[in-house]
């Protein structure tokens, strides 16, 4: 039985963890981490894990769980992992990181992105990113630290990742519009995500500076072996769960002048997802839904082509906390501790 | 391996079977009905079930569907049922119906309440009402005929249950206030169910005639041994899942004039409940809230003294879909069958 | 031109006067009070008063505003009037208090149910519990300060006055089962009132506690001209705006022994409210909801009797923020000031 | 007083342009039209509407409306227009089509969007595009007929127009993301626009292949003055209005080889909107959010510089029934009748 804790136990996606886990026969939480409710029992935070979960909320004391646990989750705000993490924690533990601390390599990126300094960034090199489709093969039993993708960077990448490393699309030209459900703003109790200000309403935020840009043209950036700058835009949308990305991008002229076919892109998107159970290649002409996805760890994906516009139209969906979060923080940690990639995530989505 | 058949798989609650039974070890669902979508795939309907189910639609045909299967779910118009009903079938297949053919034992009153002549009322009196938690003996490897409760009526009865049999209210004050998900009005595409419709509203319907009232009214008067009469008022709001009743009743004196403590009807929820594993008496001052049993088969219920009026307010929550029907359903069908009850249903609620 | 000033701006219902008084021709705004943005353009809170509001938000000062305006309304927490109001201010100038400071005549009643101590009982007496349809003649022009009533206790008391008044109802078996929008939760930046805590959730709140029951009871006691001890239970839809409430009662006997007909029924309803302009009862049949109403001043009522039990099902829809709120508040305004009654509150319901 | 008549009430957009009429003080509405209700009162299909209209419902017959009223709203299906319009009907009678009948001036391009052959192409090119911002001068009182725009049309060439006008971008890159409200997809009575279909979801619809593609082609084709191609895609976001359009684009150079500055793209939005009642360019770093626009006749529209990618981001936002629909309609009504072009929409956009 694998133990693990979670700090950050009262987030959304700490409670996803938890509703996740619960499920998960090789793993046992024994910290559920939350320095809002410590000493109150969690499912007084979360009533829906009533008669479920029996623990109480536990402070954040990363050194104390290191000693306790196989795996540390870390639900927390930037720049918290980085502030406290050591070499002898890491040698003892191992942890699956969803904040945003160790996904970028390039620290300078980083600090300016965040706008904060990082405070150890020695273990940079070291952390895996883990996207399981994209780099499962470094997400092994002697990997420590894992930075879990971002909800919106999940989504983009797997989107647009088979067509960019086939150099089938000009990466110049590639523009991701995103659309995400209201869970992915956090259980900070704020104004502008207050019940009122957010139903029937749609709007952009954080254009052409949101954090996840530099992690998708990073990402990207690796498939198509250059460099990748986009135009990346959210929209917060009156709905609990969910992201949908639609991307675009001109597609690269053959030798003979013409563009790919659908067949030639449709048969870049199996290659890469044909064997993955997580991400789904729709079937021509089915457009991704959010819907579809909802309380699972798939991911939804196809395209269009616009022949007038010379353009492919790809779009994703996926569950922004679920394969945007805890289901594939514990996709990571199966793959960590050597367990079937699919252990605790055989969740069928959830409609209506 | 129980072989299953669902007849209108196509719906809310027949989807909800898929989705249900998909996680169910002892469980394969080999005939999808769905006379509306004969050949196309399922997961053309549903594409939530895009690479979990392959199977197609078929059509309505209880006899042939009688051969095939061990069991047979029946989630159709009121009267479909009845009217194809025969010995021979039942001699070969259980039958859990999720319409409200076989609930109501008086067949006059069956009729009056749903404007229908019943077609094979010589199978009233062998049909088990199968609301678990109550009738749990009469639901064995014997019985042929399952009447799933209705989704009102299961958080109807389950909330005042305890009080009813006990004796502790005076059940001819008995009011029941309910509000609904969307999702209960089924998928028929009509004009009062459309989006635009429904958003941004709350209203009453069926006030004085909902035809689950009758269905209550026989139930509660079993367990208090009396006849009972009862206002029953449904309301609709905008969500997808989720039922909560609120239930107000005097409180009887007792013999000493004074009326019953807290801790007094607490004893009578604990009496009926504490062994139960999908009915959860929550702690004192905790309302229920149809988002803590969203998409599990839990019943959540508590209930308020108002000592100025003399009344106890009682609530309950479940997810209309589940435990209101697709869930309950497969709960009786373990029993049927010999299962443990809870097999299949372990299905922790999602939230937010 | 009357020159009005707001304490309280930024509230929803604050907003909702501003809304309303933008096309009064009367009446001109000419302080925006608001603690929280003091010193920042109105129009940087609410957007939607982009080039429509100029002004930038001031503090409270009451003193100061009373030199300035000829009424003030304030829309704000409940004790705040109470701790500032003076013969001085009063001498200067008309009030419109949105809070229950004023509303409940028995100052031991608002003192227990409030929880805090009134400072300033010395002018109840004086105020008029601004409920137009009820007490019109009291609201005039000599009139100093008006109690506004509540939102759930408007939609409510409206409902139920006439049969209360006509004695058709046992007023001791009332109960009031009530549904609101989550606007009325206010704007405060909590928890519970996040879009993902609200949404795809009903739930009861504040059972046999509501602050608004001795409201409704002081007021259909005045109606029924007896004692009225009620059940009142509020629920929070995940809509914006709307309150439906639904309300059960036992229609009295008359003396031949038989019930009150429809037809008698519909008459008191006519008899109070055939000439109001903001009151309208529904054709036969025909239940309230609430998107009828919204963004307008009318109430809609309408009833069912039902003949099994007894009782009588009555039915009312608001919009919280108007007639519930500002609209209501503008009413008073206009009778304070000799206007026409429904001058700017011409608003045509917005549907959908 | 102007005499209108509506065929088409009972859609949304027809309801919405009673809504606007019934506190306009020069106009009438005398037929409602409404082949689905004819003889049925108006208020029995919008309740909003009880004791404000009184009307029943007429059947289609545009040759005996032309006689009766002084201008008609076709608020209709394609081809409806086109398949009855005649000289004689518009000698006597002007029209506002809300269609897309006379929208495209290139009649092919119109029978390959849409699919139908153009019934009376004659009149086309006396149709004047509706959209008053732009084509004010040519829509007066000897103007017959006015083609309304579309909605997302009018949001997406609003949004762009002072750019393509001022030759700022290059109009071959442009990319147009769409998000609409569910009331747009009108009130028919299909299973993909039920509540639950639609709620708790997002997805893209049309891809590449959306009917108001060539409509915004054509336009910007004209501020242009060039061939205009696009990638138009539309989504379905779960609330009842509002359009947001996300925009992208390449910034031309200018001939010293730099980009243009944010003072110089908003000095063109400036040359063309400073003087619009209805449009409100946003202050710098504000977004249009559809909520602030909500009930009204206003676009908001502002724009973001990527200096890293050297596009710019437009966006803009309506209320899909108004300044999309009715409300502009009711623009261009008053500029046919000599009105103050903004008379009757007055409307304070309705927050929360």
């Amino acid at each position: 039985m694998i133990k693990a804790g979670i700090i950050g136990a009262t987030g959304y996606a700490g409670g996803e963890l938890v509703r996740i886990l619960a499920n998960h026969r090789e793993v046992e939480i024994v910290w559920y981490g939350s320095r809002s409710y410590i000493d109150k029992q969690y499912c007084e935070v979360y009533q829906n894990m009533f008669r479920i979960v029996e623990d109480v909320c536990k402070d954040d004391n990363l050194g104390e769980l290191a000693e306790q646990v196989d795996v540390i989750f870390t639900a927390t705000p930037q720049g918290f992992l980085a502030g406290l993490l050591t070499e002898e924690i890491l040698s003892k533990v191992k942890i699956v990181d969803l904040s945003a601390d160790y996904r970028i390599k390039d620290v300078e990126i980083y600090e300016k992105w965040y706008g904060i300094q990082h405070k150890s960034p020695q273990f940079i090199p070291e952390a895996v990113y883990g996207l399981c489709e994209v780099n499962r093969s470094q997400i092994t039993p002697s990997t420590r630290l894992v930075a879990n993708p971002g909800c919106y960077t999940t989504c983009s990448i797997l989107t647009a990742y088979p067509l960019v490393k086939e150099g089938l699309i000009d990466v110049d030209t590639l523009i991701i519009d995103a659309k995400s459900g209201t869970s992915g703003a956090g259980r900070g109790a704020k104004v502008p995500n207050l019940f009122c200000e957010v139903n029937e309403n749609i709007k952009a935020y954080g254009v052409a500076s949101h954090r996840h840009t530099p992690e998708i043209e990073e990402q990207l950036g690796y498939a198509g072996d250059c460099k990748v700058m986009i135009n990346f835009t959210p929209h917060l949308v009156p709905m609990n769960r969910g992201i949908l990305v639609t991307e675009y991008a001109g597609l690269k002229q053959k030798k003979d002048g013409t563009l790919p076919s659908w067949e030639e892109i449709r048969a870049a998107y199996n290659k890469y997802y044909a064997g993955e159970k997580f991400v789904r290649v729709l079937d021509r002409g089915v457009c991704p839904e959010t819907r579809w996805v909802e309380g699972s760890n798939y991911v939804d994906v196809n395209f269009v082509i616009d022949e007038r516009t010379g353009r492919v139209i790809m779009m994703g969906a996926l569950d922004n906390l679920v394969k945007g979060a805890a289901g594939q923080a514990v996709q990571n940690m199966n793959l960590l501790f050597g367990l079937e990639e699919s252990r605790g995530l055989e969740l069928v989505p959830c409609f209506p």
